[in-house]
């Protein structure tokens, strides 16, 4: 018994070596995220890129190896964010008149040529806004001037605790009269970028919808300066943004069919939307290009895999998540059982662990497996879950799991016009793949 | 017993969160980069930068708190690159005449205005080398084309491999009467950046000195594929280095005096001195200014530590290792009791552990710190050991550290004019810098 677990153990080593060799010799993510990134670009939800990005993948994923590509289609949000976005700061007293970098918040009205001009209204917290009430804020714009708290190793928890200023700061400031909202951007760097992201009108907090954009780190530090020497100073606002109407849009699934377990998935994806602004590199081109390396490693290694094996480019997890209800409405309607969903949305980073599902029993499987990925510096075997596109699919009693890169350098270009190509180290984005790769080919192996 | 040992871990953890508070908040680390790379830039030994270097630092560790800064002289050698270097590949008959990104091995003899011509003999071995011998070699330049092993996870072992090559690759060819030799950049990304590095002549081996270069990776693919389709093609090469006579220059080796054995020291070090193409930003700009905000941190903390601690910038490391020389000699002539010596040296990116000496003890008691540094994302708490810094003192017996951030990026700039400040990313660099100052805090607490 001892001797069959070490020889399987053995072979499970000597597997794992194989794969990671074919991921950091023959990988092909590099040059496709090269492709979808540079030659692509920024591809929101409903634009013509995203159509593009449609077609590419189903290409993409034949050429890696899926024997079947399966389209599935979503109705998605068409958010266009029209002329560039003006944010002017003025004041008489500090003889100050400059432009602050700014862009809108994705699902934003506009406010067309006529902008908004206004006092502003600087708070740090949704209890300091309902402190001050209507009687202050009426008629003027609020300014969410909230940090990153920088202490925090992970920097995904400081973005967690800062982005509801983003998704919900206009509803909450229309709520009290404000006439435009406006957030310090959410990141760990003090540069002049600004982040745009998607934002809720939420009305059951308030019917009225205000247009509401981020202004950079550095724009935010002029604007608080300049309130503390004159209260007074007025901001114009001119948003250009407008929501047409809904687009058909698609998942693209590739997929190797399983030879033994046909009807049982192991799936592993990403997001084909990305933002506008950038080339929508790391978020999340990197977790497409990933995802799409699972056919790869199968065909070129030349193995079955007993299940069948998914790689998933989701449409728009950006604003909507229309396409991560569309896989888990197929999976029911096709009456498909999913033994585990991986995501990767955190950006091509050095891998460093997996958050894992607790409920089924898939946890207590993969720690066994910690020691197979301690010589490729994963260490982290967590109690987590799936990112946002597999909400539906956990909420059917998939076992979803969460690749988790390092954090460090993600939110300095997250949702910027800096999330580019260069930015992408082959050597991280092949270690993620090869990570990836290997806890399918266990999960494949031992389920 | 428990009890006690339980607060005793508490207060640990307690004391590690409120260390890493302060680093990511009130670090100058990053600034005090931003000054050393960009205001003062590239700082080869006996330059007038390494000059600037030397008195920039000794302000530098006064101003984050040293109580004394020592000047450690060491004669260090001169070597100056001189004019740019030429390398030019012609081949009539593929009617090829086009010029290869190199630059000089640091310590390489100069051709002069007069250069050397002649064909190429493109070997992958010593092995082939030897085979190959003077008959077919003579006259000719070795052309040594080895590849990184990507395969392997730590980028530093593909490194150990091939950099054989660069240092002793000239000695070699010189042996069978080649004239000059080059070699494939020493680099894990397929870029056009030329990387150098020190070589030595070994004169065990051969009496003559012939100029020796490194080509980009795309330049050595050029070269191959040309040598493919005409073996008798030429290769221009002139350098225009020279060795001037040595300099006095100095280690800076800021101290806060210990409490209660101030004859007792626990040291962090990095090198001051880099290569004359890039700002020497990762290499070793990082590890100078991490060790610096070791007395930062405890200035600025308030804490006054039972031994005496050092920030240690070494010079020369680059092309001599006197620093480390006369850091040692130092150490001794003054009769100090060395408890602990950490080299950062391997680029300000993202902690992944320390690599700590077995022979005193010192690993048996870091590895019961294993579960403080979990927080943070620091997993490996190895068997292993100081840096080139480091290797006299070690001969002396002191327990050495080194410190090992995550090695993905570091040998794309390795060497190379890409070695820049905009490479670093601040929390990386800071974080890294906390993972020194806690195991620092631990040892002063716990020897």
């Amino acid at each position: 018994m001892i001797y069959s677990f070490t020889k399987a153990q053995n072979q499970d080593s000597v597997a794992l070596r194989a794969i990671y060799n074919f991921y950091l010799t023959k990988s092909t993510a590099y040059s496709n995220l090269d492709y979808l990134a540079t030659k692509i670009g920024g591809r929101l939800s409903g634009s013509q890129k995203a159509a593009d990005a449609v077609i590419w993948a189903k290409k993409a994923m034949y050429a890696a190896g899926a024997d079947t590509v399966i389209l599935q289609a979503c109705m998605v949000p068409h958010w266009v964010r029209g002329k560039k976005e003006i944010c002017t700061l003025t004041s008489t007293k500090l003889k100050l008149n400059i432009s602050l970098n700014c862009i809108a918040l994705g699902s934003s009205v506009g406010t067309g040529n006529k902008g908004v001009i206004a006092k502003v209204i600087e708070v740090k917290s949704f209890e300091e806004l309902e402190q001050l009430g209507e009687k202050v804020i009426k008629g003027n714009i609020i300014f969410y001037n909230v940090f990153f708290n920088q202490t925090h190793v992970k920097t995904g928890t400081a973005y967690g605790e800062t982005v509801k200023y983003r998704s919900k700061g206009a509803s909450y400031a229309a709520k009290y009269g404000a006439v435009a909202s406006i957030v310090r951007s959410m990141t760990s760097v003090a540069d002049d970028e600004p982040h745009t992201g998607n934002m809720n009108y939420d009305t059951t907090i308030c019917k009225t919808k205000i247009t509401t954009l981020a202004i950079s780190y550095k724009a935010a530090d002029v604007l608080h300066d300049a309130l503390i020497k004159d209260n007074g100073l007025q901001l114009y606002i001119e948003t250009h943004c407008e929501k047409l109407p809904d687009v058909l849009s698609y998942n693209v699934v590739g997929q190797i069919t399983g030879s033994q377990k046909p009807n049982q998935f192991i799936i592993t994806g990403g997001h084909l939307d990305s933002w506008d602004n950038g080339q929508g590199a790391h978020d999340d081109g990197a977790g497409v290009v990933q995802s799409i390396d699972i056919l790869a490693m199968y065909k070129g290694m030349g193995i079955k895999p007993k299940h069948s094996i998914r790689a998933v480019a989701f449409m728009n997890e950006e604003n909507g998540l229309a396409g991560g209800a569309a896989y888990a409405k197929f999976t029911k309607d096709n009456n498909e059982k999913h033994i585990a969903a991986i995501e990767t949305d955190a950006g091509g980073y050095t891998p460093r662990g997996f958050g894992v599902d607790t409920t089924n029993g898939l946890y207590n499987l993969a720690i066994t497996w910690k020691h197979l990925f301690e010589p490729y510096l994963i260490q982290k075997i967590e109690k987590g879950g799936g990112g946002a596109d597999l909400i539906d699919l956990e909420k059917q009693g998939v076992p979803c799991i969460g690749f988790e890169p390092d954090t460090q350098r993600y939110f300095d270009i997250h949702h910027t016009a800096q999330d580019t190509f260069d930015k992408i180290n082959k050597r991280e984005l092949e270690l993620g793949a090869a990570a990836i790769g290997s806890l399918i080919y266990l999960l494949d192996t031992y389920k």
